[in-house]
């Protein structure tokens, strides 16, 4: 869409008309949609609502490269992600968005866009919404239903149980790297700027009722396995040679000259799944269809350690 | 609570623990409360989830006088009051908070502590929700559930309907002259200052199946009948003289020299609830304990006219 005009010339009611043109509810739940006070959705068959608020900011979720689309669809992905670790399937999204008044109103055209994109991905709506003048952010809110699974939660980790992951680790980090130090790696850069929620993921685990704790790496590997440790209080043992990492993704790492160890269990914004269960259920996640990665044990200890050989160190929770 | 440091040198992680031990959840729907991924609540019994998200801004939203406690039930109240029009129960909130890195810490509390009690007040907890800096704005998401009650829409206004509207009409108007002014009004200024949303109302009307149309004056009683119009196709004739106004508020208005009409019209800020149902179903109206006035009729001309005696005018759909 060409246009010249900002959001204050074009003005807040004209700028919600054009947004509902181009959004629309598809899925079947969405009993009363965008234009009322407030949306109506049916689907929460169970009596459950899962939710969750994340707010996206220009001054820390947009690298170089970002695209206003993109940026829309990280808002409303971070929130799923949130939403489809306990195994809920979404329901609906609500962006709240601020822009600055002289922003190009096409720049609010493909954050919508992008995160009408997200819902469609999810198989779900853009309920409702706000826009307001201020600096770019979207504090975006996901809900959706447990449809009679138990939440997996922080809280359940075991001594004992397996550590899994899905997926690889490092991608997005490497994508990072990848754009400072001007190096092609488009798989690596779409991962950065797209993250994907993992809801078929979320849900067939939730479904196996064998996980007992499951969270996104959205703040890294480090981070999630120092919260389920501390929430489950429990220790892990994590093997630093079978954490799955792409080979590409390691050249990348290694050419731009990057601790390696560090990179991959610290960087945020992946989103896949770190989870726990006992030993003796894996041929039920196997029988689910879930691909992941054994990565470590649950133990009796209460911090996670990182194994590789003759080097054993403490994971620590922090975020580059 | 007395405190010299800055949000950014309490730092995130600290701010949120913080949070966490003063506000707790208290209902008994919340299943699984902050510290997790998401929040999981139960009591959708009939199935269905009302949901809206709206943002307040230091910029537009703190008038002289506010504080930081009044700012955060204001961003908790706006979205009940959305939720509440339609007839549903709330079930919980999310405050997605921005504030500058050098605010003193005590403002957040104080904003959370706001929130909070507006939860309190409509039974249901924060169940969850996230704080980066950036410019003051609190995105909140307010939920709930219908209960097996129809939701009041803005859509089914009918010819023949009668107009009404709960509480009195044009008293934040006055507490906003009132400080201008240098005037005492407590009363205006405190519902300035501290709007409420109609739960039991909300419920109460709900509850009857007789309301054809339903929502609030959050911006202004011109608005809401002008949007009802456009939304029900239908017309309405409002009776200036049937306008519920204050004896003390219109002595305010009048000595601020504001133009009375104009005021009270098309005044925002108010969340009293304007509402049409057919006139044989009054008597269901009165047994449900329901307090209202009658300001007029809806017809089949496609505007709301303010008639006062001689004069009759097309009611201007527009936001001081």
């Amino acid at each position: 869409m060409v246009s010249m005009a900002t959001v204050k010339e074009v003005g807040e009611r004209k700028l919600v008309d054009n947004i509902r043109n181009i959004i629309r509810p598809r899925s079947g739940n969405t009993v009363i949609g965008p234009g009322d006070d407030a949306a109506v959705l049916k689907g929460c068959t169970d009596g459950t609502v899962v939710i969750s608020t994340d707010v996206v900011t220009k001054a820390r979720h947009f690298p170089e490269g970002m695209t206003f689309e993109r940026f829309g669809w990280t808002a409303a992905a971070v929130n799923f992600s949130d939403i489809v670790s306990m195994g809920a399937r979404p329901l609906g999204f609500l962006p709240a968005v601020t822009i600055p008044e002289d922003e190009d109103e096409s720049s609010l055209y493909d954050i919508m866009s992008g995160i009408d994109q997200c819902c469609e991905f999810c198989k779900c709506d853009v309920v409702g919404g706000d826009t307001k003048f201020g600096e770019l952010a979207v504090a975006g809110t996901a809900f959706g239903t447990m449809e009679g699974r138990r939440p997996m939660t922080r809280r359940g980790a075991q001594p004992g149980d397996i550590v899994a992951v899905t997926g690889t680790l490092g991608d997005a980090a490497a994508g990072y790297f990848a754009i400072k130090n001007g190096l092609e790696a488009d798989d690596q850069i779409f991962k950065l700027m797209v993250p994907v929620p993992h809801m078929e993921d979320g849900i067939k685990l939730a479904e196996t009722g064998v996980v007992h704790s499951c969270m996104d790496l959205s703040d890294g590997l480090a981070n999630a396995a120092c919260t389920i440790c501390q929430m489950s209080r429990v220790g892990m043992e994590i093997e630093w040679e079978f954490l799955p990492v792409d080979d590409e993704t390691r050249n990348i790492l290694e050419y731009c000259h990057c601790d390696l160890k560090d990179t991959i269990t610290r960087w945020g914004g992946e989103y896949e799944l770190l989870f726990t269960f006992d030993k003796s259920d894996i041929k039920k996640l196997y029988e689910a269809g879930i691909a992941f990665s054994i990565i470590g044990v649950v133990n009796n200890s209460d911090e996670p350690y990182l194994s590789d050989g003759d080097s054993r160190t403490v994971m620590k929770d922090g975020i580059y």
